[in-house]
């Protein structure tokens, strides 16, 4: 993997390097084949300009090259959240308050990312700009997971050292593991939505994927604009534990033999790590019923542009902003009474643990190829996109916060695991993060 | 009027009174055909020995009376909300946040107040347990107002020095108005809703009734647990105005008169005060359309309760409730992303305002004939009603802060004069409102 953002800069600040030629690396790898697809715009003058910023080179980004999904508001571009629909759309008038604060703290903007139209889906699939290939495996074209696919290869090629992205369901983290690199959804409200089109006003999360955890904390603090409260206590100081109920089923080999390995690695470090069973996640299934908050808050949104235009949206995604058009408003208000109640539930059974420790997604990336924009793979579409983003959309839910490390063996596809807790954990999950990497990083870099 | 808590706390310190004495007289007046239907439970024998409690002497409500509405949890009690179908409810296990602070601050709970049932209407008649005769004319029964009926006329005869109630659309200011008290409507997240039962969760507001502005000071910083910033400034340091639309339309001549009067009385004490349009204001109806928050969230509310009880609701209640149940998720997230556009035109609107000057009712407390329980008359009662929510609803609607206090000269039926603003202007609100109730003096009291 490429140098993460603290090595660099340290690098920058000794004189090793620059930013105007960290900057043409970037560019050059944006431009590679290993980028097709990962950018729906680009913006490499400009950004050379910037990098050449004495300002910027003074600040904490230093000058270096972060991407941003195609759902925010930059000013003077379109925002078009992956679609064709939006395409036309007046450009926005200001950067949102994310942008913004990526660049006041000089990160310099290379260009909008791919994503699931709309970021509806764990897949990544665009059928209408192409879908970025997986950064993991140069034999044969993956899923590079999403919706912030193009994001998550973005930072795994190193075209970019954060990659300014979303997560509703796991569409910062699904990518993160399927790409082998950190994906941080902070608690929602601490970092502001607006300027980001949404997909569920409820469940949506502005945050970040970077290429080690010290920089996921960086760039937290940076867009939610807070210092965060650190800790370097070792793993034996925290309370771990594994629940069984639901995201431990169905494992892929190379995700069970990963995470069982993984906590190995954990408890060789110190950690104590409690088997629990939390039959209480079984029961998000009825907070997610009917195509839960999404659905319903989505139609909303999209009613008026479906009308119009519906014919040219992807029609997975189409499909599954429809469900949202019947749900009466009762049935919405009892699915926010249900999951009030639910995150109470929860909260309570998690009281004794620091941290829960869950494999992000159930499996390694799939190929591209059975999943591809086409109504005869659509039956496959609809089986491994729930799966996928099963584990992680269970954190949505609880309005919490979750970490996705990589914990693969070298030579292994890429495997998350997930860091995870109730709301407002955040400091808490990225300081266990931050010592859970280090203690993985003999099996998953250099074994 | 008798003598407010402030005035009565210096007798008691000055060992001018005592406040079992105080109880005494409270619980006469309760017992005496003024209160009629006001309670609907009362706790005599707890609340003498309350009163006798050197504790709650010595802290600020100092042992005196207050009332509670039906629709809080208080340990012990069923909580009913003025209605048939939950009288058999099992007892509420501990006191909500409001109760549990009154009490907390001396307050004695003498009984539960009468009610709209389920706090729906600001006329204030219940057809299950009679409606509380207005104590502004004892020569023939007119309308206390509601929802909070009885919770005005206990503190308006002197049963109790405060009245908790509730306030969704007016149901605190509107029966302050009428019987002329004082009725402060915070901004709704200063006050815990829990253990309230909801009208619409997006409106509901916990607030009290008095009879000075000094004791809704009193009220607010114990039922908010945070001390105002106070202010002396004379009112010639306030921008005030008067909104023409939609406010001023079709007044009763008494009301019309004293709120003329009013003006002239606050600019003679030194009042800039600002005619203006402020056309905003027609489009809450937007935001109030199919019955809005309150159709659609007490819906999914009483939905069950509904469909095994509904029988035994009052009717004009359950057809209001009733209206909820056809709207889409969508219609609702609608009505949200509405809602905030209308409020933040508002804002900007009002910007130039310490605060606007309505009257809070457009007519004085009509008689209870006309709107009594019966068929034959509910076109009447569909006329009035609405007339009495339309210029306090739009401060709920604005998430906003308001408070009425009694305009009207001697020998004139109740008027109230609503001076309200934006949410979060609470502490600006009562420090004007204190300088208009002494300017008003001699014009509303003494005249």
């Amino acid at each position: 993997m490429h140098a993460d953002l603290h090595t660099t800069r340290e690098r920058l600040r000794a004189g090793l390097a620059g930013a105007p030629a960290e900057i043409e690396q970037a560019i050059a790898i944006a431009q590679s084949p290993a980028c097709e697809h990962v950018f729906l715009k680009t913006r490499f003058e400009a950004a050379r300009a910037e990098a050449a910023d004495g300002a910027n080179a003074a600040r904490p980004l230093a000058g270096l090259a972060v991407s941003i999904k195609d759902l925010f508001d930059a000013a003077g571009e379109t925002t078009a959240a992956g679609s064709v629909v939006l395409a036309d759309a007046p450009p926005a008038t200001r950067d949102c308050p994310a942008v913004a604060r990526l660049r006041a703290a000089g990160g310099v903007v290379i260009g909008r990312t791919n994503m699931s139209e709309f970021a509806y889906s764990g897949v990544g699939i665009n059928p209408h700009f192409g879908t970025p290939a997986n950064a993991a495996d140069p034999k044969q074209p993956r899923i590079p997971g999403g919706s912030s696919s193009g994001a998550a290869v973005s930072v795994a090629t190193g075209a970019a050292f954060i990659g300014l992205g979303s997560d509703t369901g796991g569409s910062i983290r699904i990518p993160a593991a399927l790409n082998g690199i950190v994906g941080f959804k902070c608690t929602a409200s601490l970092v502001p939505l607006d300027g980001a089109l949404p997909l569920s006003t409820t469940l949506d999360t502005v945050c970040a994927m970077t290429r080690s955890v010290r920089d996921a904390m960086l760039a937290h603090e940076i867009l939610s604009a807070r210092p965060l409260t650190r800790s370097n206590a070792p793993l034996s100081s925290y309370r771990l534990a594994v629940p069984a109920t639901l995201m431990l089923d169905g494992l892929d080999p190379t995700v069970a033999r990963a995470f069982e390995r993984s906590l190995q690695a954990l408890r060789a470090a110190g950690a104590a790590i409690s088997q629990i069973e939390l039959p209480e996640i079984r029961d998000v299934a009825t907070v997610l019923a009917g195509g839960g908050f999404s659905a319903a808050e989505s139609y909303a949104w999209h009613r008026k542009l479906l009308a119009r235009d519906g014919e040219r949206y992807d029609p997975r995604v189409r499909f599954r902003i429809e469900k949202g058009a019947a749900m009466k408003a009762w049935e919405y208000l009892d699915l926010v009474v249900a999951r009030r109640a639910w995150i109470a539930r929860m909260e309570q059974a998690m009281r004794g643990f620091d941290a829960l420790l869950s494999p992000t997604v159930p499996m390694v990336a799939p190929l591209i190829a059975g999943l591809a924009p086409g109504s005869e793979r659509d039956a496959e579409f609809m089986r491994v996109n729930p799966l996928l983003l099963r584990n992680t959309s269970v954190v949505n839910v609880l309005d919490g916060c979750a970490i996705s490390i990589p914990c693969q063996a070298a030579g292994e596809l890429p495997v998350g695991l997930m860091l995870w807790h109730g709301a407002l954990h955040d400091d808490t999950i990225l300081n266990i993060a931050q010592q859970a990497e280090a203690a993985l990083a003999p099996a998953s870099r250099d074994q």
